[in-house]
């Protein structure tokens, strides 16, 4: 089930980066290129700050749902815009499923808890934000979108949830998502933003 | 002493990385993660050029500094600005420093002299460098400042002591800091600056 | 034999960075850095994925190299811009030779072939994809040139004969890296582009 949620965000991530190269312009190699950072780049970072092997290396069936998702992504480039509510939830799943994975790996890498929640966060935005520095713009996540805050609070329940014991259950794994994924769905819905430091 | 100036070196960049972040017009989020990688992102990426473990994710009084200094520099952002030279004197002490102690790290390494004297020049301004990409701009370190080659001076004076057997003296660590402290600030006091490629 | 090509190629980056840093108006520091990155960047990529000691750190002699090429790119700019095709020839041989050199570290290091492609791609793309994100540039690879494609099919017929048991004979690198060269040369002599995603 974690496995297919994590696939399925997989997927989403390269389809989203696929499009992003298609509005910059790029060609078709830089499309794949971009859709695979988008999708792998945020485990990628987790993984080189963890000084641990590097995930998606050794596992085929991640690179493949790259593949998959750029070309869906490729092919279906204008439909998907219609599609934008369906889109939107799988990616939603996919970056809370992130976030607490990463933060799972974090602590079985013995990392002290703040540095865990880091962990989780990269794992979730930053393929995003390679993705936004290769395509030349400054990080969405810096400017615009509620996106890091829910993954934060969601990592922060399932520490707490670990805290008291309960690490490793499907419980705690379903509540943090859960909180991650309804945040930033009314987020979205309501158009909440973080204030901008100008207007501190 | 040392692991004062440090802190305090971590402190000043993570204003430093606010104060920025408020003029490219980032949230209160970006503006954080923006304090982050300016303090702690050359000492990253000198940790994992080592293959070694990150240093700030297992200290956690790294991590306070960041949010302090974030704090700080977000709530006196105009007040900070009149501060210019008390600032200018706390960042050139944290680079002088931050640089030793990555020629330092690099010798414990066991890396050939040039390697450890990159990886003291990466450790003091490679956080700027990301902090530049990240907000959409070439790095100020390649074409306005000169930051990085008193770093080098100084670097190279710290490798030619140890090489004379006066490693770990802390009369040597003083030497090498003071001649980066001055020849940075002479640099700025009469606006010396790299010859741009182009004038060559 | 290999090695010096090798440490031809690694020359070549570094003339091509610094010339591109002359472009975009950097100073003489700048030029120095972007020729190292552009030279090395690659490799590094590659070395930090795998996990493994970065190749040049305890090279000197590739560091020289980058220090020579930089070198000759500042005082013979104006020159080398006549040498264009001898400049193109030298450097097509050393994407070539990065290529096949990065798909072997991959396999002696037990990746999965196509996880090894990736890595020779890596390795002689990527030091001009930071190269192009330090100018503050979108990566020329994402959406101009036929330079990655040429590295993907040469590596693949070098794994397709390690997979036959041909794995370290001359012939085998030979016969891919010329396919690397040719197709190159024929792609930049006739224009051949990939298509723009929006093309498609």
């Amino acid at each position: 089930m974690l496995i297919f949620f994590d696939h399925i965000g997989v997927l989403v991530f390269a389809i989203s980066g696929m499009l992003v190269a298609g509005e910059e312009n790029l060609d078709l190699l830089g499309g794949y290129i971009i859709a695979f950072i988008t999708a792998l780049g945020g485990g990628t970072v987790r993984d080189l700050l963890l000084n641990t092997e590097v995930a998606w290396m050794s596992s085929l069936s991640h690179i493949a749902m790259v593949l998959i998702g750029g070309t869906i992504g490729l092919l279906f480039r204008d439909k998907l815009k219609k599609l934008r509510r369906t889109f939107f939830i799988f990616d939603t799943l996919g970056i809370s499923l992130f976030t607490i994975l990463g933060v799972q790996k974090g602590l079985t890498y013995d990392q002290v808890p703040i540095t865990a929640l880091f962990l989780g966060m990269i794992s979730a935005t930053f393929g995003g934000v390679l993705r936004d520095v290769l395509c030349n713009q400054v990080p969405l996540i810096f400017r615009k979108e509620i996106y890091a805050i829910p993954c934060l609070v969601g990592g922060a329940i399932y520490l707490s949830g670990t805290y008291f014991g309960f690490d490793k259950t499907l419980w705690l794994l379903l509540l943090s998502m859960s909180f991650i994924t309804i945040i930033r769905t009314l987020a979205v819905k309501y158009g909440w933003r973080m204030p901008l430091i100008k207007e501190l």
